[in-house]
């Protein structure tokens, strides 16, 4: 038995997030594994029930849960508020930070049906299929910050910081995922301007003799934010800083056009966090159109890292392809000649082929 | 009078600055405004001749000059060394600091008969016309840092830092220069998580007073490199810190698929300097085979920046898009049913047009 922690969230999150609950009940019921489900609340829902982003009832239930499945937070609602107490940030940060999720893994990947939705020429776009891990709760996130008067004006700083230790533990995991793939690491810094990058590239340099199989590769962030856009099929695993990770990994989300079917994993502590890579699109709420295939892969991601059930996960893939195959689209993913569906319409379609 | 030093460097520079020089000669006479050009070594080549990458009399002539023209560093011969001292570090992060150029412009627009060339498709990148104004001397790439010992391993930090001084001079430079054109400028920073990014939001907004003619938009860096991709001609002027600036500016230029035709501008102190966008293009070095457009139009800026010829630039870049027009194209932009030109061609071509 798994228990799972529920947090829908805001906006479309609480119309996705069910869908891919539905999915998993499937999931369990052909494998005979029994997933509990409890809901509670988080983001700008929480702000106004609690007062509060993310409730301790809610980070003790994660704690207590195998796995937490997240919708998305935030909102118009909250956006009066100053920055860092916004549903996103007050939220997202701290759970990261409690649940020691030190890796984001976000796989960008062409879904050959959807090319058409991509802002990259169809030879430029054809083979994307990678995957971002982002060391998540260290570097400019999480040092030390300040900001204080000075003389007639303020000064404010931000630290990027990390130690060996921070650095391995991410790098073997992002060797290790290589190994499964297509053998190929591309370590991101900026080594030739920055003293953090160089211990990020001497550290990882470190660890290439555990993985002969995998050819490593250091390529500096601002080439890889060139390389991205002009020849996005030649990555596999891309590993780099937090800070540098959140920029290349929202640049990564809309090359292939469908951020709607970017499912991510947050790991690395006892509890993951799997959540869509898109936001709450709060101006489609209510309305029975949002895409619930992120989410439904986000499941999927959670069958294969917190329960080692790679081939429930892989049979997940397999049905929303298929869907896709038999041209059926939500609105963010239509174009003209496939069949339009709704919400719970698309969610009950994989379900089918499941 | 005006004294320009005359940085060739490595790799193409010797081949592409030269053009450059030779339609500033002819603005010249033109305008009958004498430049008085001189030769110093940068980069590689200033390694392998003084066995430093910013010999102190190279250093001694830009201060002494109005302007300095700046061909690329760097190349696989120098790869070998540490990545800070290698010819791009090690010249040109110095070079800003002590001529006090603390703002870069980078524009990334769409030269319509290149269109064909961007990764991009075409509606998506029609229109692209957009200037980043980076902060270049502050930030992450010059706050305090260190590599140390700790316990079994290391620690490693560079520091984000900003003052109200160095934000306000940035800005005020970004809403002018929005004020001249579109008078749309978007501030990018990371406000929801980072501190720094917090003084310089407000400390943008605090400037918005003196520039009623212009829209301001606040915007975060990883929605940035999203939008970039998705929707380039939203943009007008972009200002953000120095490494956001350097990923951004990177990922802009290759958008419109013509990163040989991209100048830049860093201003700020008592003389500026002005490179092309691209690199030093080893592969083809010494082969005619370089487009010296990006440096003519980097020439151009000078003459608008530097020494407020708005119209001598103006012809410059006229004269280069006329050149264009008439089918002419350097390898780098070739498509077929075009008339291929080698680097001085390309070069006489546009003075021809002047
Ligand atoms: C909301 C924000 C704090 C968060 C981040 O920057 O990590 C988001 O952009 C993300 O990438 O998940
Ligand atoms: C070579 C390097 C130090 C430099 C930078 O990062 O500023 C380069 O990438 C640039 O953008 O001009």
């Amino acid at each position: 038995m798994y228990k799972i922690a529920v947090l829908p969230g805001d906006g479309i999150g609480p119309e996705i997030v069910p869908e891919a609950v539905k999915v998993l009940e499937v999931v369990g019921r052909r494998t005979g594994i029994e997933f509990q489900f409890t809901e509670a609340l988080v983001g700008g829902a929480a702000i106004d029930a609690r007062g509060q982003a993310l409730p301790p009832e809610t980070l003790d239930l994660c704690r207590q849960s195998d796995a937490v499945l997240l919708g998305a937070v935030g909102g118009p609602k909250w956006d009066a508020l100053p920055p860092e107490e916004r549903p996103e940030t007050a939220a997202l940060l701290p759970l990261r930070k409690e649940l020691g999720l030190y890796a984001n893994l976000r796989p960008a990947y062409l879904f050959e049906p959807l090319a058409e939705a991509s802002p990259l020429k169809r030879e430029i776009v054809a083979g994307t299929d990678l995957i971002i891990v982002r060391e998540l709760t260290g570097g400019l996130y999480f040092g030390p910050k300040k900001r204080e008067k000075a003389g007639a004006g303020e000064v404010a700083y931000d630290t990027m910081l990390y130690s060996t230790a921070e650095i391995e533990r991410i790098a073997r995991l992002a060797f290790e995922i290589a190994s499964s793939r297509r053998c190929h690491l591309t370590s991101v810094d900026k080594a030739n301007v920055l003293t953090s990058s160089r211990l990020w590239r001497d550290t990882v340099d470190g660890l290439k003799g555990e993985f002969p199989e995998v050819t490593l590769e250091h390529m500096y962030v601002d080439n890889c934010a060139m390389q991205l856009v002009r020849r996005p099929a030649q990555f596999d695993v891309i590993v780099t800083e937090n800070t540098f990770g959140d920029i290349l990994s929202d640049q990564a989300s809309v090359l292939t056009g469908s951020i709607g079917m970017l499912p991510s994993a947050s790991i690395g502590g006892q509890v993951a966090l799997y959540e869509p890579v898109h936001g709450s699109a709060p101006d489609i709420a209510g309305q029975q159109k949002a895409n619930p295939l992120a989410t439904i892969l986000s499941a999927a991601m959670m069958l294969k890292y917190s329960f080692k059930m790679d081939q429930a996960a892989a049979a997940v893939e397999a049905a929303v392809g298929r869907v896709l195959a038999k041209g059926y689209r939500t609105a963010d993913i239509y174009v003209p000649g496939t069949s339009l569906v709704g919400t719970a319409e698309m969610g009950a379609l994989v379900r089918r082929e499941l």
